[in-house]
């Protein structure tokens, strides 16, 4: 698939030979271009598809490009599309849309399927019910391996994978787990009883979508079954799925950091006044935590007044605190997300974290008490050089215990964000320092 | 899999029931439970282990716990666990343990696996080489579908996955891809060239494995072919492996993004030494970019000396235009990351910018003015307005800029730091602020 000749095929609107070019890209490729296409165009080459990929390619379109394109086909192609899709796709699709949007297409719907879609549609969207697809093998425990092998041969085409076959009863309940490997491997008189795995690794409906993808990284596992309360088994997730949601808790932790608020849009697509509503917020919060600052400076007005060269160094201090606790912060927000440390661990940590802060403080201060002699004599270096040591001590500290603070109290820990630590030790940093050089100078 | 039984049969050494009680659990679950052991307890469980899920226990141990054991076993145990790990976990253990370890454990490999393995270790640890496992099933144009499945069938067992086939000439080059979903449907006399995918998605060995997990990402694949630079077939590379990837792409971001080094063992397990190591370096840069700040202060003494509440505002000040650059970085290293944004972009996130920077400047200047008037009268507070918006603005645009400046000298955009742009902020923010109160309170 080369994109300069696509392009010129689709300006010389040479749509023979731009077909032809643009099937021999991935569908994955095919779905990137259309992204990158006006109104007109991006009709116009969603059309040149052939029928059997159509849908796969819309799965694969940017969420701006679905909802651009639904609004352009005309009600039958919108039809032949979704019912193409696979389930889930179909399910993160309609989720996406405008409610009318939905109430349209639905009546197309047969009854049941209507039911099933808004039942879907009612998972709350961090759950894995929202990322379920109904589409899996379902065998019995008394079939023969080689009729279970035949069924999977017959609606392998309608399924979104046939590589993990999940076993129920006559009430549905999730009995076992058998792999498509293990069928192929095994003795075809045998019963899928006989080889299915009856240790499961499933999630309920309502469990959060983080926990789904927890298990599947711990197990390295393709899928997972997901039951209702009553053990019955109603979807399954897939791995492909799952990396998405990796990706996408990453970025809200990474965001979180910044004191960005959650947004699903990249910053080029994003409208602004989107952008200003997501950042201003805790900015705003910002603001206050450092009015205190500003008010313990102006406690020690006078300490100022008396040695204006004290000011130099705020800064650079203040700056160190806010470094070495977002140092500590981010090691801990990332252990806590990854599972390499528990809540219980805060103690253990915190008698390691001394063991690392204050090292990394005395060297520290020993660096600016050379620059503390240059510009201001031994005094000022005396009293810049402990402050240096004690406030990257305290700012380690108060660091590494936020996330566990914020993870006591139930909110996530990437809420302590670099932003916040380096205002809270901003606050401890004016106090600290200006307490210490209105005692050592003698003010 | 009841722990605190576990523990309790462990403590009442009654290894029958620990054994049986062990067995209930998944394959991660034991593992993570011996993760917990100390040396004693490590050596003893790992033996009750049948030997059929010894290998792939230990392929699911911590690379401490790994190393622990393998110096803990005796030789023939050790053979027979190296023996039965897949390639890619074999070849993951031996490049963390010491070279003679390795060496003592290759003279029991015959010359050609010996060889085989020696290349494998060669691979630079973030290539695509690395991350491989030769465990695939290869497949040829002209067997018939059902000799195919046969053969599959054959060696399922010791393959890692069979779920995608490779088909390959007689000289080992890749020719094209085969799901096993396809082979199942197909019918049972067509030649599986007649069925294969040509359309290859693949990798070189050399590759970048963050480039892997991109495709793997892009393309919802569950392993990709590597190929040498002779397009012959010389491993593959499965999506549980790039899971892996993805997080450890991750963590790295976030390491860097509070300028700590690269590491990957928890914080709860790394030696302290090796910690300050990890932390010190960028926090000693950090000093000498903050000590331009004391000087551009130094510059103003004078201003300060005549109106000390100026000095009240000085956190609040390069803190906002600080935390406002660490969102603006975030934003775009994220985008940047995960390929929503490419390097050409920058101009017309530059106008977004500013867009979105402008007002939020001029309500974070509005906010503080209100602080000002009440705490140093109207002169000061019309300063402090203004100087607010413009740091605001100025932040931003260096945020969001430094990344792409960064990209743009091949460095990784995640070293544009929160840190690093609070300290960058300050000095710009302190020059801006005080020659703004300069001239407008005509000192």
């Amino acid at each position: 698939m080369n994109l300069t000749e696509i392009q010129d095929c689709l300006h010389e609107k040479n749509f023979p030979r731009l077909k032809k070019e643009l099937l021999q890209g991935q569908i994955a490729d095919i779905a990137e271009f259309i992204d990158e296409l006006d109104d007109k165009n991006t009709l116009l080459v969603f059309r040149l598809l052939p029928k059997e990929i159509a849908a796969d390619v819309f799965s694969f379109l940017s969420l701006e490009s679905q909802t651009k394109l639904s609004s352009l086909v005309n009600e039958t192609e919108l039809h032949d599309i979704l019912n193409d899709l696979q389930f889930d796709d179909k399910i993160d699709f309609l989720e996406e849309i405008p409610a009318n949007a939905v109430k349209r297409i639905l009546q197309n719907s047969s009854e049941t399927e209507r039911a099933l879609i808004n039942q879907f549609l009612d998972y709350p969207t961090d759950s894995a019910g929202s990322l379920m697809t109904i589409e899996f093998v379902d065998l019995k425990k008394e079939m023969l391996v080689k009729d279970a092998l035949e069924k999977i041969r017959k609606i392998a085409l309608t399924r979104e994978t046939i590589y993990t076959c999940y076993v129920t009863d006559a009430r549905r309940r999730l009995e076992g787990i058998v792999s498509l490997r293990e069928l192929v491997i095994a003795s075809p008189d045998k019963q899928v009883g006989e080889i299915m795995n009856e240790k499961l690794i499933h999630v309920q409906t309502l469990d959060d979508k983080e926990y789904v993808a927890e298990l599947i990284k711990k197990h390295d596992i393709l899928a997972i079954p997901v039951t209702d309360n009553e053990q019955r088994l109603v979807g399954i997730i897939t791995v492909d799925d799952i990396v998405d949601v990796i990706e996408a808790e990453n970025t809200e932790d990474f965001y979180k950091m910044a004191t960005i608020g959650e947004m699903d849009t990249s910053p080029l697509k994003a409208d602004p006044l989107f952008l200003i509503k997501k950042r201003l917020p805790w900015l705003m919060v910002l603001i206050f935590v450092n009015v205190f600052s500003g008010a313990g400076i102006a406690f020690f007005e006078d300490t100022i007044q008396q040695v204006v060269s004290l000011v130099f160094f705020l800064p650079l201090l203040i700056d160190s605190a806010g470094n070495a606790g977002s140092q500590s912060a981010t090691l801990m927000i990332r252990a806590l997300a990854v599972g390499d440390v528990k809540i219980e661990d805060w103690f253990k940590l915190l008698k390691k974290e001394f063991a690392v802060a204050i090292p990394i403080g005395l060297v520290m201060g020993l660096g600016v008490s050379v620059v503390g002699v240059f510009r201001a004599g031994i005094d000022v270096a005396v009293v810049v050089a402990t402050v240096m040591s004690l406030v990257v001590v305290v700012g380690s500290t108060i660091g590494m215990s936020l996330p566990f603070i914020f993870s006591k109290l139930n909110l996530d820990p990437a809420t302590a964000s670099g932003p916040l630590i380096t205002s809270i030790c901003d606050i401890t940093g004016v106090l600290i320092y200006f307490s210490v050089a209105t005692w050592y100078l003698g003010i």
